[in-house]
């Protein structure tokens, strides 16, 4: 197949990405000098040859165990429990957690086939064991219909084990507008309204 | 740089992909096959290795001269003059023309330091020179204000050369709605209006 019609093929395949933008990057590479081209090409096989998951808590590094498993600073009575790596990094960039992680690897889906046994539940439990210094799990998986299910999941799981369980806020998003909330958002933030204090 | 920066510092290069697209399709690149990867970086190496202008009319392609210049089916009697090698596509998908083309490289754009002798207005003109068989050139520059200008310009350097210039026709694009057609569109389609025949 020509260069050309083989790259716009393979960058249809990426998430939203159509023919049509997979052909304009491809006629913007073209314009490119060489050697920016063939950065992003070794970005890529770098990323898939050094990265994998880390054994303990699952998010995606370099290293094994990786950064913030590794890292004595960080907070070990803590595990917040996520559903992808890529929600390690949207927690990170809060600056507001200083614990360690634990990577699902998805939610629960049967009508996918992913039950129980195809997240990674069993290496939280076992990160439980006797012993461990985990005093409270955060469960903030995604605030959607199979979100939920996984956390109230896990939570039945780790129920009976000495640790706090906890979920996550539900509610407004800030700097979000009320006018364009929808019901459920308001009816979960009216739920979890608390007491005004001062 | 961690490799997942890197990739996704990479990806923010390109057009229309902000920071929250790139660490998307990054993270979403680390769930594929290993080899799924390798072939995207590989098709990125081979489009900017292997692809190249062809020196007879500016089209992008593996051969040079390039396949339509080469192929001694096309109609030699007529030179499409285009801005980008992207045009050429859009054009051969058509389906409907058979001739050459000319791709010019751009349009003129004073403001960015454009003018005729970036653009391959003077490698266009060799083509018309004695002895060719061209006997029109089209002009399908964007109907853009900047195309327009190029196209005109063009016009002003073949003007004498017994060639007949034609300019692509503007109007209503089929499908579109009529409600929904800017102002100036409309009176493009206007002016142009052709007599119903039968």
């Amino acid at each position: 197949m020509p260069a050309i019609e083989e790259l716009i093929g393979e960058l249809t395949r990426l998430p939203g990405i159509g023919r049509k933008t997979a052909t304009r990057l491809t006629y913007f590479l073209l314009k490119q000098p060489a050697d920016a081209v063939h950065r992003l090409a070794q970005a890529l096989v770098a990323v898939c040859d050094r990265v994998s998951p880390c054994s303990t808590c699952g998010n995606l590094g370099e290293t094994d165990p990786c950064t913030i498993c590794g890292d004595p600073r960080r907070d070990g009575t803590m595990i917040c429990v996520v559903e992808e790596a890529s929600d390690v990094g949207a927690i990170e960039r809060s600056g507001e957690y200083r614990g360690l992680y634990h990577v699902l690897g998805g939610h629960l889906s049967p009508l996918d086939g992913i039950g129980p046994d195809e997240l990674r539940i069993e290496a939280l439990r076992a990160r439980l064991s006797n012993g461990s210094a985990v005093r409270e799990v955060i469960l903030a998986t995604n605030p959607s219909m199979e979100g939920e299910v996984t956390a109230t999941y896990v939570r039945g799981v780790l129920e009976g084990r000495g640790v706090r369980v906890t979920r996550i806020a539900l509610g407004l998003p800030v700097g979000g507008d009320l006018e364009y909330a929808d019901g459920v958002t308001i009816a979960q933030a009216l739920a979890a309204r608390r007491e005004v204090v001062g």
